[in-house]
């Protein structure tokens, strides 16, 4: 019996790695994000972004060496038309399982599909599609050999049945029941109790007639049948049926159902939509308040985190960079998933040739260099990275092109010059856009190098210092010790905005002095025009956070995230302004329900109480070097926990004592104490006047004392 | 009634132009080169094209300005998801008819579709989606205006009603009979008594059981169950039926088909498959084997010309630059379909990011910039250049890009340096293939120019004579007085070759006395390695045309492609060797039935006799100055016609008389003379020696008698 056993897993050992669906590498997110976007409707009519959208690879190879001590059969799965050349020669005959002779082989696949991405699932006792398979789309004349055209490695994910094809792939769902449902002649107004995403259903649908749903974030806009930003009109003809499924996902509180003829539905209840994810972040704190503004926090990114990470759910199922960089953030102190962050990498992207910015914006392109870098750090996975390398240096070989003499980049014909919805100039060289360019070219030297692109490292790398000079001699004023905001056709302006002053802050670029100016002079002057978006306030309350500001941070969640919850939010929105009361709080871009009642970059206490409250942030890619530097910000007491690759970092504090334990990596705890302060294990240091460091080994848990 | 009549002319003249489908350039090329190109099979397997392919744009803008007296009912048909936004507005409703209201407007819509082009049909009492619309795939932010980002006009053929979509487009069919048919036990042999292109049909089929297929182009092919190049397995299960149709279109001239089970069918017939084209260009002479050449290669390139030009119909259903730049040339004197051509000229070229040589082989990018000032050059259509030209812009970077310390090309990995099918050295920098590059640049420079591009045009020609100088210098022997083959590493080899010796001659690269050391030392020198393929024997006899060796090339001719005749061909091949016998003459890539008995590169005595016998090339675009230069080249008389945009230009000529009748344009009839020639009109010009002129006013009929 034993026996048996040992043989049995010899065999299954004998497969050198699982069987898993692959493809080039972009071409599932590419196709998975055109599906989405084009799920976009004003009203009635389609929306599909106005950017250049880009199409998946339709005709890839794909290619193994196999070395073979019997012969093997492998069975063979493919979405698409497609070859398989053994040997160099066209296999004749079946080619769904083909026998491969002992011995050296080659084996290659091509494979046309213009609609959803070529890929291949192969499968035998040793043989197994996986990401060492090497891909081509460029092809050489010799279809028999892996020459040096072929240096692109396959991609996949969790396609792991040939069952599982990847154009099959759909969001999760689960039935949902409303909290309340008013009844009329002819009409219903459905309430789920809060801000959801999916597929409305009628149950016991009968009859003939037309079914109008006009879907609302408030009661309010599912009941304007002509302003509702989102609605689905149904024909239905002698049905009946138990459960009658819309075709449309939509995001919703309420809806508005308008039927006629004789039809009849017993009620309605909903398909709730999600992509499965584990919160392994967590927060609490001695404030409740805070605890709710979390947890929305929490709803509104898993609402928004779906194929890709969406901005606005309701109006908005684009895919936007910038937007998106912040849900990166965000997921990295909450599903730490890293599938949905590459998804949207990629997306964002698309292929060569690059004739835009990412989303047309300037700005976007920036971020999502940063943001790769970013995944880097906080995920420790180069494997993305070496993918999509080349398409960073296509990117950045266009934003070079398009900088003026000063080699400073400006908005062009074609480019929006975004960086916040607020009334600021956006003409000329603007100082916080050179900053994000520069923080760009600093994250390309750094994946240059990363990838032994020695030349091109070193060019980044000169490209940022020259630039990061420049900025501050132009931008730098002086006078008003502050970053200007703009220098249009050579002439400086005065005015100060806070983007460019908060950017440098944030990315190191300050000498001490200078924070302190930038502190003193721009975040903390009430004078300097304010940030009304959520989207803003991420990198301002970041930047006050980054030099110690917590209490007052506290203070602005409290004001800002607490004053949408009093205004009965159950997710976050795209803009919140205290003074817009009653309807008009739903307004925006003209219309009176354009604003998004559920937008992703309205969940940023997510990150700031898991990077500057709870304090743990990676110093080292992959959390192999992490601080936790916990700061109550004028809480009783909080704990909460930080999701890394290796496990979750644990934090309590309270006003007397931290409990921490870490993971694998060298941690380390860093607090202030009045006093000498205790712990009941490991060694603690002290680094200044009144600040300790405790170094945390992984599967220990420290308590220490310190003095408040 | 008289004025009832004016009002309904005047109500048809309202509409200013016609609708017909439309699209963004290149897109249904592209998408219908793929369509062809996976149609290639070896054996039974899927043979996708080796280089890259692309796709069709999937989501593109299309929009006009339109100025109405009235309201006006507009009619919409689109092949994909579509919205229409009307002055910035997303229209809510029925997007299939819309009632414009009077006054000025834009018209805009968003199509999106991955299977077939995104293309539009709009059709209202003056609004008609043509080529004066708009299109765009890059967007903007603002979808209501027509902006600097709406460069691109959009383009059309002639599917000019709405049921006509044009991913319905489809070669016409014809039913055809064969010759013969040979029937044994569970087989039969069927001689269609010609090569020919088309779908098997077996009529009164009945029954259940398998039928094989195996298609020759000889018998001894369709014979051979192992090794003939396409077949077809078929499942026939309870079938009843009077004409079934086998679902792939093959080419051959035999058909062997097996059956088992209880299959029966009466009769094997075809549907010939064919595109629709005049046989415009004509050819009569006193030599009756000469007159079955030009028509059997009339049908060679007939059967090759079809959605695209191909090469060999049997084999290879790829599209390839340089055999379809013969192709063009040969199509100029024979159908003169500019389509056929354009479509081509896209589908080879794709779109970008240029990644490879087009269709991996160096010497075919230089070939398809030629083609394109060659169609400017024959038909006078500048469209042509202004939607490609981006695309030739592009081409010309990779190419410069990939330029050696020498700036010349050579094979880089990945690059296939074809040339010819011969025992030639591909390595290094080879003269012929500078020469290329140089002639690619200057219709670069030429292209430039027309579309007042003068930055570019001033660089492409610099470039070009700056390479010019350098061709002179190395590989000019002065020793041998001819051009040598190659440097490789810094070292000019000996070897002399044809190549680069006849397109120096042939573009005009020489002057005199190197025009007659080529003549005398490698052009008319049987030590020189002598050309085999008709590829090559194009440009060969060609350049010997060029330079007055008529007679030579006549006798060449005739030994040839005679030959070919004489072996029985009804179409002219790949590569013929009359000293190959019995079936090895039917071999060719190491396989029994490799070679392709119908190429179009085998069709070129249409053009050298149209363009060097009947003597008719134009000297300006579009035939705006032409000349007529016949030359009898031994023969006793010979009669034919020229196609050209405006109609057709007629020549014959016998030993005492020339008769040209000519078409729009300054036409010159040029001839040689002993004595002084006469004319029934015109005015006669003597220009040299022997040499004598006559303008050709179009509509006019000249008979000249003149001295042999």
């Amino acid at each position: 019996m034993c026996l048996l056993v040992i043989v049995l897993t010899g065999e299954a050992n004998a497969q050198t790695s699982k069987p898993t669906w692959i493809w080039y590498p972009g071409d599932f997110e590419i196709w998975l994000s055109n599906e989405v976007q084009m799920k976009r409707t004003k009203r009635n009519a389609l929306q599909p972004p106005w950017w250049r959208t880009y199409t998946h690879n339709s005709n890839v190879s794909f290619a193994t060496h196999v070395d073979l001590k019997e012969e093997e059969d492998i069975t063979i799965a493919v979405e698409g038309k497609y070859n398989v050349i053994i040997d160099g020669k066209y296999w004749q005959g079946d080619i769904h399982k083909i026998l491969i002779p002992p011995g050296k082989h080659t084996i290659m696949m091509q494979v046309y599909n213009v609609i959803t991405p070529p890929s291949i699932f192969v499968s035998g006792k040793t043989i197994a599609s996986d990401t060492s398979w090497y891909c081509n789309t460029i092809r050489g004349s010799s279809p028999g050999q892996i020459n040096d055209l072929w240096k692109v490695k396959a991609d996949a994910w969790t396609f792991n049945n040939q069952e599982q094809a990847p154009s099959k792939f759909r969001l999760q769902t689960k039935e949902e029941s409303p909290v309340n449902i008013e009844r009329k002649p002819g009409s219903v107004l459905v309430d789920f109790g809060k801000e959801t995403f999916g597929f409305v259903r009628l149950n016991e649908l009968k009859g003939s007639g037309t079914i109008d749903l006009y879907y609302g974030e408030s009661p309010e806009e599912a009941l304007s049948i002509d302003s509702c930003e989102t609605l689905d009109h149904l024909v239905i003809k002698d049905t009946s049926t138990s459960v009658f499924v819309v075709n449309h996902s939509r995001a919703f509180r309420y809806v508005n159902i308008q039927y006629s003829g004789n039809i009849k539905f017993k009620d309605v209840d909903m398909l709730y939509e999600y992509l499965p994810v584990s919160y392994r972040g967590s927060f609490k704190s001695s404030d409740d308040e805070l605890n709710r503004i979390w947890n929305t926090s929490a709803y509104t990114l898993h609402l928004s985190t779906r194929e890709f990470f969406l901005d606005g759910i309701k109006r908005d199922r684009w895919i936007w960079s910038g937007d998106a960089n912040q849900s990166y953030l965000m997921n990295y102190y909450l599903f730490f998933d890293d599938p949905v962050v590459k998804r949207t990498i990629w997306a964002v992207r698309g292929s060569d040739p690059v004739e835009t910015h990412i989303n047309t914006i300037l700005d976007y392109s920036f971020y999502w260099f940063m943001s790769i870098y970013d995944y880097y750090l906080y995920t420790g996975d180069e494997e993305l990275i070496r993918k999509i390398y080349p398409r960073m240096v296509t990117l950045m070989e266009f934003c070079l092109k398009r900088r003026n003499s000063n080699s400073m980049v400006e908005g062009l014909p074609g480019d929006w010059v975004f960086l916040d919805w607020a009334p600021i100039s956006k003409e000329g060289e603007l100082s916080a856009i050179q900053i994000l360019f520069c923080r760009g070219l600093e994250s390309m030297a750094l994946c240059a190098s990363l990838m032994n692109d020695t030349k091109k490292s070193i060019e980044y790398t000169a490209l940022a210092k020259e630039l990061k000079e420049k900025i501050m001699s132009v931008f730098w004023d002086k006078n008003q010790n502050a970053f200007i905001h703009n220098r249009k056709n050579g002439l400086t302006e005065k005015d100060v905005t806070r983007y460019a002053n908060m950017f440098a802050l944030m990315f190191n670029y300050l000498d001490s002095a200078k924070t302190e100016s930038v502190k003193t002079n721009v975040l903390m002057n009430d004078h300097v025009l304010k940030i009304t978006t959520p989207y803003m306030r991420f990198y301002e309350l970041e930047a006050l956070c980054a030099i110690g500001q917590q209490d007052y941070v506290m203070k602005e969640m409290k004001d800002y995230w607490g004053g949408m919850l009093r205004e009965g939010a159950t997710s976050f929105w795209e803009l919140y302004d205290p003074n817009e009361k009653g309807t008009k709080k739903y307004a925006m871009y003209g219309r009176p329900f354009g604003k998004s009642l559920c937008h992703a970059w309205g969940a940023s206490p997510i990150y700031l109480l898991g990077k500057y409250f709870l304090g743990v942030k990676p110093l080292k890619p992959g959390y192999a070097e992490y601080l936790v530097e916990p700061n109550l910000g004028g809480l009783e007491w909080m704990e909460g926990k930080v999701p890394t690759p290796d496990g979750d970092i644990y934090v309590a504090m309270n006003k007397k004592q931290i409990s921490v334990s870490g993971v694998a990596g060298n941690g380390t705890l860093r607090f202030k104490s009045k006093k000498k302060p205790s712990s009941n294990d490991g060694n603690l240091k002290k680094i200044s006047e009144d600040t300790y460091q405790l170094t945390i080994v992984p599967g220990k848990k420290y308590v220490v004392r310190y003095f408040n």
